[in-house]
């Protein structure tokens, strides 16, 4: 008898699902459901950039579609294929993405009275229109509760719930006054499957809990009634319908319907995992462990690494997130991430390539990446800043933009591409030293997502400005692979080491540093961190009147 | 009986003609001629973007099929016309463009055994080879003779004559040692027609002389030995085969041959006047008089204006070139300029503008154009710095390269087209500005160039940075007029005064300020200083942290 889990990942523009066995580590399906609203699935207000929503229709549309669609493949590939030996569902999304929701845990944006009002739709993590009310969390957090804001890096982000929360009061107060409650998209939809969404009774994840909601056992969960009403007596009213404990993913939300299980194909009452933000359930597909830290390289990046919960772990300033068992049950999560790196060249290619590069994008991407492979570092003569969507780690502030500099006359648009790959390694750099001065071990980095799979020079360009050798996870989708792996464990019936250690596998290629090309980079890296400090830093002074002659001179001799 | 001049301009890419009646100012006949060689007439190096070199035959062919074409226009428009009656012909060009000539004044590049060697061709303008020239010659000249140096700025510039040469003497010794002399471009043409090629005949002009030589007659013309041997021994010698004394545009240069007479239609010996740089030219076309300040928008830039040389004037640090008798006679010539300007906008056309705008380049322009016109100052969020080719006025600096900031995920080829023109207005201020410090008088601004003429938004975008109304010549070609103008005075028969009255015309249109315009584009201007001065001056310390976000505070601003 065989033993499988499924495992269904939520991201920015569509959802998926993964099927696999437990014992093979194989995975026998997997199906894409883009999200058909807004674009890309994504609401905007062209009167503001930083507005992100999503549909939550979109969302329940999706389950069934992936999860038959995936059944289905499964029956194909392995004819005895039987979806009773299906043990456990885990489910994983993007965050923090809260959604008002009614008494009875029905969201906002489905009732006919808040059709077409954005704020009453859930609010994308993208969504940066909370700068102001994160301002002003950091600032009385800083006064009130300086614990709070120790674990989140030491800034409060406009990405993260209570921000969301309380803009969504102040410019929509008749939709905040009109919700019940607010849950994560990762708790809900566990939620809707078990048949749990009222909100008293929905098992909310620590993962999101943690690193978004400043929730934390040692201070008794989420932030006390005194501090929140100090930003809105009406936040502290929204705290007592809330909840009091969160539970890391190897504990299960509750039992799958039978109305579900028989609109999906799978038995009723398999145990659905407490879910958890993509790059935890990620990390743990692509198998973290202490000392290893796992890059998720999507639209966004996130950089996951784990440390026994026994060590002694301070702030470490602009680290967003440390949350005891948000990735690991028993470790601390490290969370870090760039809020925009794939996305900044789909951006990038959309917007500035011309189509002598080619006719459709992956054309661009193709013959951007074919001419870029051929340059040497430095022979661009250009730099970035990896900040079109503000700077999440290490800077925590979405009040920054991007900025290139070294253009001639005759710069071209792969070189450009190649200057924004090279930003975003910086800034993923910038990460890992932030974490290493302060006592976190990174001894092995394990690349996830579509950019580590598809973009062999890219990885290449990484492993040469990171300087030390990457490796990619075999599988294509680790985060939906630990999202299924949650599914099982969380029925009790098997362990999370016996499911890494059946599941988590590397490819066999692998990207060393090339050393002259790292030495290079080394010096480029100065002028970025010159740069990144000069425009990220609050009240620092900069010489910047080298940094231009410096680029040239590289490039003269990266040339010759 | 009528009188008419023809007035030859060589561009970067092409030369035209322009004949005149010199009574009414009627334009009779002009025609172009695109340089046949290189990339758009270009000389390139792929290994190094800074080499830009032309073709010699390229200029001679040009001659007689602009000067052929002019006339049989002019014999279709006006019947009578007989080109008899044509009294002067004067020419203008690029310049420092200097050419590598034997003892009888062929370009080497014209002798079959320089064919394909690109040092023995001419060096464009824009050529920025010598760089490491230009700044040895700007700190020996600090030392031995500052007075060298303050009538050009501070700054010897590696767009200009000594460093030019100085660089094809270190990287080129055969061509350097076959060159029996050099000659300006704008020299070299009207000594063709005259049939005084032969060095010691050439009748030199004092606007290349003084702009880009270091040539006054204060410190007895070139400068002297002494210092020219302490760059290297080769240049003193050379200096005995260049010239004494150079001549301001009324002079003539010598009389039509017969042979060029039959060849183009003329009748021989009319005066060919000295030749001049095309901005000088194209000053005296548009009106240029004391207090009113040219502006040639172009591909670069040139800012002309003159004051009486009864004035005192001192020296304008980082103003290129302050130079008696180069523009109007009895007047010092101030000159400054914008290495890039048009060029920026081309660049980006053809390298970063996606074909959704348009199939070729003038949809492209014409559709961004239409899209950034319902912009407000601001709206982009973005700024940028207007150093693709580097700085001329004031930083005299081609070791500066382009830079934008302020990229969203939103931002779209339009928005940094608006930001591209934005910044050389921006770069236009600063330059006006520093004229102003200096007690230069700016009352009145002509401009001429293709973009006055045919980019209505860009002119409004100017006038709201410039904050005053701006004027458009009439002519489409200034520089040409200016050319013929001197033309015709180069024979004595008529006076300068009386053509600038007779053919120095204003369009109707004229571009007011729009106070709110202006308004924020004094606090955008305020941010651009902070960056110009930040990367552009050596030793500055800046703090820049604000800068992102201030843009963002202005972008919210106006789009509310």
């Amino acid at each position: 008898m065989s033993r499988y889990a499924i495992g269904l990942d939520y991201g920015t523009n569509s959802c998926r699902s993964l099927l696999v066995d437990l014992d093979t580590g194989e995975e026998l399906g997997s199906v894409v459901f883009p999200y058909p609203s807004g674009e890309l699935g994504i609401l905007t207000d062209p009167s503001d950039p930083h507005v992100a929503r999503q549909h939550p229709q979109d969302y329940l549309d999706g389950i069934v579609a992936i999860i038959t669609g995936a059944l289905s493949q499964a029956k194909a590939v392995r004819p005895g294929f039987d979806a009773g030996e299906v043990i456990g569902l885990g489910i994983d999304t993007t965050g923090s993405t809260p959604i008002p929701v009614d008494a009875d845990g029905t969201p906002l944006a489905l009732k006919p009275e808040f059709a077409g009002n954005l704020n009453a739709h859930v609010w994308l993590w993208k969504d940066h229109t909370a700068h102001e009310e994160a301002a002003a969390i950091t600032a009385t957090a800083a006064r009130m509760r300086p614990q709070y804001l120790a674990k989140c890096g030491g800034i409060y982000s406009s990405e993260w719930w209570w921000s969301k929360i309380w803009r969504c009061l102040k410019v929509d107060p008749a939709v905040f006054h009109a919700a019940h409650s607010w849950v994560e998209h990762c708790d809900w939809l566990p939620a809707v499957l078990t048949g749990n969404t009222r909100p008293d009774r929905i098992k909310r994840g620590v993962c999101s809990a943690g690193h978004k909601a400043m929730y934390a056992r040692e201070w008794g969960g989420l932030p006390d009634s005194e501090f929140l009403a100090s930003l809105d007596p009406a936040l502290a009213e929204l705290r007592g319908r809330l909840y009091e404990e969160a539970f890391s993913s190897d504990t299960a939300a509750g039992e799958l319907t039978a109305a579900w299980a028989e609109r999906l194909g799978l038995k009723a009452g398999i145990p659905v995992a407490v879910g958890a933000f993509d790059a935890h359930m990620g990390a743990v597909g692509a198998g973290v462990v202490p000392g290893t830290l796992v890059k998720i390289l999507g639209t966004s990046t996130c950089d996951i690494t784990v440390l026994p919960n026994s060590a002694q772990l301070g702030e470490v300033p602009g680290v967003c997130g440390i949350v005891d068992g948000s990735v690991l049950p028993g470790h601390y999560g490290i969370e870090a991430g760039q809020s925009a790196v794939g996305d900044i060249f789909l951006w990038f290619v959309h917007h500035l390539v011309p189509d002598s590069y080619g006719a459709t994008v992956s054309e661009k991407f193709e013959e951007m990446e074919r001419r870029l492979a051929a340059l040497k570092p430095g022979e661009t003569g250009l730099l970035a800043l990896d900040w079109n969507n503000g700077n999440r780690t290490i800077l925590v502030d979405v009040r920054l933009t991007g900025l290139i500099l070294g253009q001639t006359l005759h710069t071209e648009a792969h070189e450009i591409y190649r200057a924004l790959i090279e930003a975003t390694a910086f800034g993923a750099l910038t990460i890992i030293r932030r974490m290493e001065e302060y006592g976190i071990r990174i001894d092995r980095v394990v690349n996830t997502g579509g950019l580590s799979l598809k973009n062999a020079t890219l990885m290449q360009i990484y492993a040469d400005i990171l300087g030390r050798p990457l490796q990619v996870a075999a599988s294509e989708q680790t985060c939906a692979l630990g999202a299924a792996m949650f599914g099982a464990v969380s029925g009790g019936g098997i362990s999370l080491e016996e499911v890494q250690r059946n599941c988590c596998r590397m490819r066999e290629v692998q990207y060393q540093p090339i050393p002259e090309n790292e030495a290079v980079y080394r010096e480029i890296y100065a002028l970025y961190k010159a740069l990144h400090d000069g425009f990220g830093l609050s009240g620092s002074t900069s010489d910047f009147s080298g940094v231009m002659k410096e680029l040239i001179a590289i490039r003269q001799r990266q040339r010759a």
